[in-house]
C-alpha cells in the first residue's frame, strides 16, 4: 500500500493468458466502480509471464512485463499477488513465498487448491492474510461465500455439482441431437471447448480436483482430489441416453460429495438425474451446485463454469475483498482448523443402478437374471425388456443397495447363460438424500 | 460481549413467532459448530413476545421472556439485536435505537427493508455496525454477498427472480394439474400456503418488495417498493397457460429490475419464459434469481424463499456475522453511498406482448386485426388461429415494442368490429436481454 490520497493497493499478476488478460481487462473496464466499493485504488504495477515477446490479445504495458514471476512476489511495490499460471510448480512454490511475506493472494488455481489448499490456507491463516480462491471452484459462480458465510449457522449435508463444461456440453450435445460421443467431442475440440488432450475433462479429473475443493469447503475438513472415485463419460452409450429418456431421467456428469454419520463420500461419475430436478436442466456449458443443508434446505447455485470473463470476474471478486483486508485492517473470518476427512470408500455407497442387458429372446430369461439379483441382496424396482430380430434387450433399476454387491450382481451377471452382453450400467442419482 | 474466556455475544431476539422460533432452535442446535467457527458464543439473554402465556412450538425460558421489546433493544445484557416481528412499526423505531446504540441489527423484515433500507443502512454505517438483512431478499437463498461481495469487480445488468413461492406454486398447480386459479388459491390456503388475505402474495406486493431490494443491492441505488410497476397473477387463466404450453413457454410471477442507458427499471408481473430458461424449471414453492452480469454472465440462485428453517438459517448466518464484527472489530466492506434512482416509467419499458382474441370466424378478420397493430407501430411477429363452432381464437405474438404502443394496439383491438374479446394478454421475456 502506498502514500497519501486514496490509497493505493499494487497487484502482481503471475500469468498473462486467458484469465491474466480477463483480470487485466476486467480491472481497467471497471476501475472507477471497484474504487468506489473499495474506497482504494487497484493498479497492476508488475505481470509475470512466460515470454514477453509474444503477442497478446490484452496489450499489457511494456514496462510491467517480467519473466520471472519470483521477482514479482517480492516486488516492494506489489502488495498482493493473483496467481492464474496454473498447475502445480512453480505456483505452489510462489504463493507460499508470497503468503510468508505477508501478502495476501487470490488465485484460480483449482488444481493446486485441490492438492494443497488445507495447508495453504493454514499458511494464510497463520500469516493474517487471505487466500481468495473463488475463480478454482466453479469459475465465475459464487459458492465460496455461501457455502462459509451464508451457511455459517447451518449444516451442509450434501453437494452434487455439474462442475465440467465440456463434459456438460457433450452430454447436452448427445441427449438433444443422438450423436454419440466421439462425433461430439470432436466438435467440441474444434469449437475449442475441449482440449486436443480432453482427458482432463472426459474422464473426470478437472470435476474431482472441484468435488475435493467443495467438500472440504463444505465440511470443514481436508479432502484431496485423490481422494475421489472418479468414473469418466466415455462409456455413455447412446442406449443409455434412450433408456434414461424412457425413464424420465437425463444423464449428467456429477460430482457428489456427502456425510453419512460423520464419514464423507466423494465421487465423480455419470448419473440418471430425474428430469424435473434443477440440476437436470443444466444444459450446454453452464455449470451448477447443488446443496442440501440442514435448515436452508436444496439450494442451488448455477453459471458459467469457465471462460476468461466469469473466471476473471471471480477472480477481481476476491481481490477486491482481500485489498479491503489491507486497506481496512479487518480480520479474516474463519479460524476453523480442518480435521482430516474420515473417507467413506465406494463400496460402501449406498446406490441404485440402472443395467441395460443385452439377452436371448426366449422364455426363462428374466427367472435367470433375477436370480443373479436376488443371490447379491439387490432388489429390483423396475423392469422392462424389448424384443427384436436377434435377442433382446432387458433394462433393470435397482432398489437403492450396496455398491459392493451391485459390482458383484453386475459380475455374476457376465457368467448369465443368456445374457449376452452387459450393455449399459449407470448409476441413478434421485432426488431423496443417498447415503 | 461480556469476561474471559471465550467471547460471549448476548443476542436479543425480538419477536418469537414462525421465523423467530426457528432462529432459538437453530442457534440452540447448531451451536457447537457455530462456537467453532465463529470462536464466541452466542447466547439468546432476552426475546420479546406479544403475549407471554401464549403457548409456543419452541419451548422458550421464562426467564429471558418479556412484552417489552425496546427493553430487549436497551438491555445492557443485548450486544446484538435479532428483529424478527415484520410489519413497518414499531420495527422500525426498534432498529434505530439499537443502531443508535451501536448495536449491530439483523433482520428478516422484508417489508420494512424495501420502504426503508437505505436510510437504515445509512445509519448502521454511520454507527459503525452491521444491519443484516440476507432472510429479507430470499428466505433461505444466499443472494446478498453473492451480489455486494462476489459480483464487487463486475456490473449487473438485470435480474429477474421467482421471488414469491405462494404464486409459484399456484401457477405450478395450475400449469401442471390444469386447474383453475381459484381453486389453487383454495387448496393453498387449506394447505397453509396461502394467507386468508391472499392480497400480498397473489397481487405481487411481496413481490414488489424484494424487486426492490434486488434492485437497491444489483444497482447500488435507493429503490422503494412503491417504484415497482405490479401486476398479480389473478388473470392469468386456462387460456394464457395453453397458449404458452403451445408456444414452449412457462408462465411465471416475475420481478425484473434492469438498467438501461443509466435508468433503472423495477416490475413485477407474470410473464411467459421459454421453458429452457432456467427459472422456468422453478417449480412449486421453490424460489429462484437470475442474475446477468457484464463478466460473469448469467447465474442464477435457487431453494426456498420461506419457512421457519431456510429464513432462520439467513437470519443465523448474518447473526454470525454481525457477531464477527463484534469479536474481532472488523471493518464493514461497503462505504457506498446509495444514489437517489433515475427510475424509468413502465409504459418506456420494450417487451412483446402475447396477445388472445376471440374473433368471429370469417375472412378478412386477419386484416382488421394486424391493421390495429400496424397503425402503432407494433410489429408480429408470430400468429395463429383456431376455428370452433361459434367462432375463433387467434394468437399473435409481437416483437419487442414499446410499452405504450402495445396497451394502444391493445385499447384500439377492443373497438375492431372482428374482435368479440381480449381473452388473454401477457408478457413474453425471452433469454435475450430485454430493455
Amino acid at each position: 500500500m502506498a502514500v497519501d490520497g486514496p490509497p493505493i493497493v499494487r497487484v502482481g499478476l503471475l500469468g498473462a493468458g486467458t484469465v491474466g488478460g480477463g483480470v487485466w481487462r476486467i480491472l481497467a473496464d471497471h476501475a472507477a466502480a471497484i474504487e468506489a466499493r473499495l474506497g482504494a485504488t487497484l493498479a497492476v504495477t508488475r505481470v509475470a509471464v512466460r515470454d514477453r515477446n509474444r503477442p497478446r490479445e490484452v496489450p499489457l504495458p511494456e514496462a510491467v512485463l517480467t519473466e520471472d514471476p519470483m521477482a514479482v512476489v517480492e516486488a516492494d511495490d506489489v502488495d498482493l499477488v493473483v496467481e492464474v499460471m496454473g498447475g502445480l510448480e512453480p505456483a505452489g512454490t510462489l504463493i507460499r513465498r508470497a503468503l510468508e511475506l505477508g501478502k495476501p493472494v487470490v488465485t484460480a488455481n483449482k488444481e493446486l487448491i485441490a492438492h494443497d489448499g488445507p495447508a495453504l490456507t493454514a499458511r494464510a491463516r497463520a500469516a493474517g492474510v487471505d487466500l481468495g480462491f473463488e475463480a478454482a471452484v466453479a469459475g465465475g459462480i459464487p459458492i465460496i461465500r455461501p457455502l462459509r458465510e451464508s451457511l455459517a449457522g447451518d449444516r451442509v449435508t450434501r453437494v452434487v455439482g455439474i462442475l465440467n463444461g465440456t463434459t456438460n456440453f457433450i452430454l447436452t450435445r448427445m441427449t438433444e441431437d443422438g450423436e454419440d460421443f466421439a462425433a461430439v467431442l470432436a466438435d467440441a475440440q474444434a469449437a475449442g471447448y475441449a482440449e486436443a488432450d480432453p482427458s482432463a475433462d472426459v474422464d473426470g479429473h478437472d470435476a474431482a480436483a472441484k468435488t475435493a475443493i467443495l467438500a472440504t469447503l463444505a465440511f470443514d475438513v481436508a479432502v484431496h482430489a485423490d481422494d475421489v472415485y472418479r468414473e469418466g463419460i466415455r462409456d455413455v452409450s447412446a442406449g443409455d441416453l434412450r433408456v434414461a429418456d424412457r425413464l424420465g431421467y437425463v444423464i449428467k456428469l456429477i460430482g457428489v460429495a456427502n456425510v453419512v454419520d460423520g464419514r464423507v463420500g466423494v465421487r465423480v461419475h455419470p448419473a440418471m438425474l430425474p428430469s424435473e430436478h434443477p440440476l437436470a436442466s443444466v444444459r450446454g456449458v453452464f455449470n451448477a451446485v447443488y446443496v442440501e443443508a440442514e435448515e436452508a434446505g436444496p439450494l442451488m447455485f448455477y453459471g458459467q463454469g469457465a471462460g476468461a470473463s466469469p473466471t476473471g470476474s471471480a477472480v477481481v471478486g476476491d481481490v477486491i475483498d482481500a485489498a479491503r483486508g489491507l486497506v481496512h485492517t479487518s480480520v479474516r473470518p474463519s479460524d476453523l482448523r480442518l480435521a482430516a476427512a474420515d473417507l467413506r470408500a465406494i463400496e460402501e455407497l449406498r446406490t441404485q443402478y440402472c443395467v441395460r442387458l443385452e439377452v436371448d429372446d426366449r422364455p426363462g430369461v428374466l427367472a435367470e437374471v433375477a436370480r443373479a439379483f436376488g443371490e447379491h441382496d439387490v432388489s429390483i424396482a423396475q423392469v422392462w425388456q424389448d424384443g427384436s430380430a436377434d435377442g433382446a434387450e432387458l433394462v433393470l433399476v435397482t432398489h437403492r443397495s450396496r455398491e459392493a454387491d451391485l459390482r458383484a450382481t453386475v459380475d455374476a451377471l457376465d457368467r448369465v447363460d443368456a445374457v449376452r452382453r452387459v450393455a449399459g450400467l449407470i448409476r441413478v442419482e434421485s432426488e431423496a438424500f443417498v447415503a
